[in-house]
């Protein structure tokens, strides 16, 4: 590889690539709890779980299960055994990621374990694309899962508690999205349309000072911002360039300060944006409040509802943005603030 | 690039890479603490750090703190600016990758967190050299930390309670090593030896079953014995391949079963095999048992001692693979296992 590809050719602007081979989605797959089948996305999802412990004795072996049945269920979509996939990248939100360590094991896939809070499907895709592309594998799976019981234990107060919930609190989705990114090549023969990872912005970690656990779509929609602004200018387009910008999880209070803050940078997302948390639940009759969020969240609407939209060619270009606030209860008991983190991935159908 | 070279010439058996344009380590800084400083390395860290807390409230903060000053040492020693980094990769052991959020924040380069329990200095060199080798970043920096209160805190029990240790034990490294991973052609000019990073093995996730938290060299050593023997599998070479075979932290008693399990596959590493947890402290003196661990401690070795021996043509070649023990307070209060995962990187003077 010559030194004008390594340094012109792939690397657009400060923090985006452009890949010249695009990986292609090969399969998606999504499972998901009983609450979000209830939901508006309900039917789309592959498999549902009534049982939200999964037969399982504890939320985290729970959402290992959910993980493990992701990975199962796309690789049957795709019709390929675990031995076909190179590299496996996941996370989940727990501590040491352990959905990911007990959920994915047993198919004895070389793994890449990473974390970004909710914005780990975008990593997973970004690293997922970046691996394809440069072949250095022809086939990769990415996946992530949260738990809402396992991630209010984790992060907040176990369920058994009680505890009240502010109307600026989302509603973690039980369940795992799943995607095998593959090099073009494994493309079916045929009309069928592809759909195709065309290029990345990978985010900063951004600190507005909230610190409010309550409130993840505040701590999140600066780094959604500055990810959206830093896309907008990379690749030099504007919000028309997508037919939706899609985050992860800012819900409704995020949402709507991601579109103030990009306001104030002439940019108006508001007719062509769309939020994964705010999809999944029904705000009037679910009680989830500002929203759906976690990991699980933008993975299990990707793997389900956006690609159908794509495949189906209602949409043809989106910027899939799953958002991260990198919230833990150690430093959240410490006083500390939630920093947030978002990656962007461009996904269009050719 | 063609589909040839995507297929044949990067993925080599079943695991692991070979890089056609190697990528170098452009620059290394290690962060040490006062025990790490009174050890047989204590004389190559770059900085000593007599207060456990660096002056901070917390062991977190403190560990951040190590992290910070690793980042801006390395760019420092490598006459480079943050805004010279295209992507960070890092992590650490504390749940959501605190020391790593925090730590690095204010250096504003777009992040890739990743947790692989101690072998994500493994890990981040993986995915640093691919990015650089397929062209999608010019320089990465590299880096990880861990604090031995912190991480006593975050697993065990917090020193305050005066625990026992068992001789199994290890002692976490408080520490934060780095490496920036650039482009081939940054090399300097001159003579100057140049090392390079010629291939990777990524390593599956192994579980044999244990579930002692103070026997993390037992838990780690199946790991380690997986990935190296696919690492000589795949690249068809055999223990002599390497001048060092360098493992991250086994300690004393998983150096021992590692050694056992490749003896039955024929293979005897026992001339050159060297554990960075075993060469970081003075096991006579210095109380530290089965030897040092943490993310830290393969990273402050390798940045320090392990690339010295490269610079200076001591070693050749060596096979460096940090080790990982999947520990969480979370899994192993429930009654889980401790898994394993190891990823070794092939770095070569040249």
């Amino acid at each position: 590889m010559s030194e004008q590809q390594n340094t012109k050719s792939k690397m657009v602007g400060k923090q985006s690539l452009m890949f010249q081979n695009p990986p292609i989605i090969l399969a998606s797959a999504s499972i998901a709890g009983k609450k979000e089948s209830e939901g508006p996305l309900g039917t789309l999802f592959d498999e549902i779980e009534e049982d939200p412990l999964l037969g399982k004795k504890t939320w985290e072996e729970a959402e290992s299960e959910l993980m493990r049945k992701a990975a199962l269920k796309v690789l049957e979509k795709a019709g390929l055994a675990s031995r076909d996939i190179r590299y496996l990248i996941g996370g989940d939100l727990l501590g040491q990621l352990i959905a990911t360590s007990f959920g994915i094991g047993e198919l004895e896939i070389p793994l890449l374990g990473i974390y970004g809070a909710c914005s780990t499907m975008g990593e997973a895709m970004t690293l997922g694309s970046i691996l394809v592309e440069g072949g250095f594998a022809d086939r990769i799976l990415a996946i992530t899962s949260s738990h809402f019981a396992g991630a209010e234990k984790q992060f907040r107060t176990p369920l058994d508690y009680g505890n009240q919930r502010p109307y600026s609190a989302s509603w973690t989705v039980t369940g795992s999205g799943a995607v095998i990114i593959a090099d073009s090549s494994f493309a079916p023969k045929g009309n069928e349309a592809q759909i195709i990872i065309k290029g990345v912005t990978i985010g900063k970690i951004v600190d507005y000072g909230l610190k409010d656990s309550m409130n993840m779509g505040a701590a999140m929609a600066p780094a959604a911002f500055e990810t959206i602004k830093q896309n907008f200018e990379d690749f030099g387009v504007d919000p028309s360039y997508y037919d939706k910008i899609i985050t992860g999880d800012l819900g409704y209070v995020g949402k709507q300060i991601l579109i103030d803050l990009l306001k104030e940078k002439n940019f108006d997302i508001s007719a062509n944006h769309m939020d994964c948390g705010i999809e999944i639940f029904d705000q009037d009759n679910q009680d989830t409040h500002a929203g759906g969020s976690g990991c699980g969240c933008s993975a299990i609407t990707f793997s389900s509802y956006i690609l159908k939209q794509l495949r189906e060619g209602t949409w043809k270009r989106v910027l899939f943005m799953p958002t991260g606030a990198l919230l833990s209860q150690v430093s959240f008991n410490e006083g500390n603030s939630v920093p947030g983190i978002a990656h962007a991935v461009i996904v269009e159908r050719r």
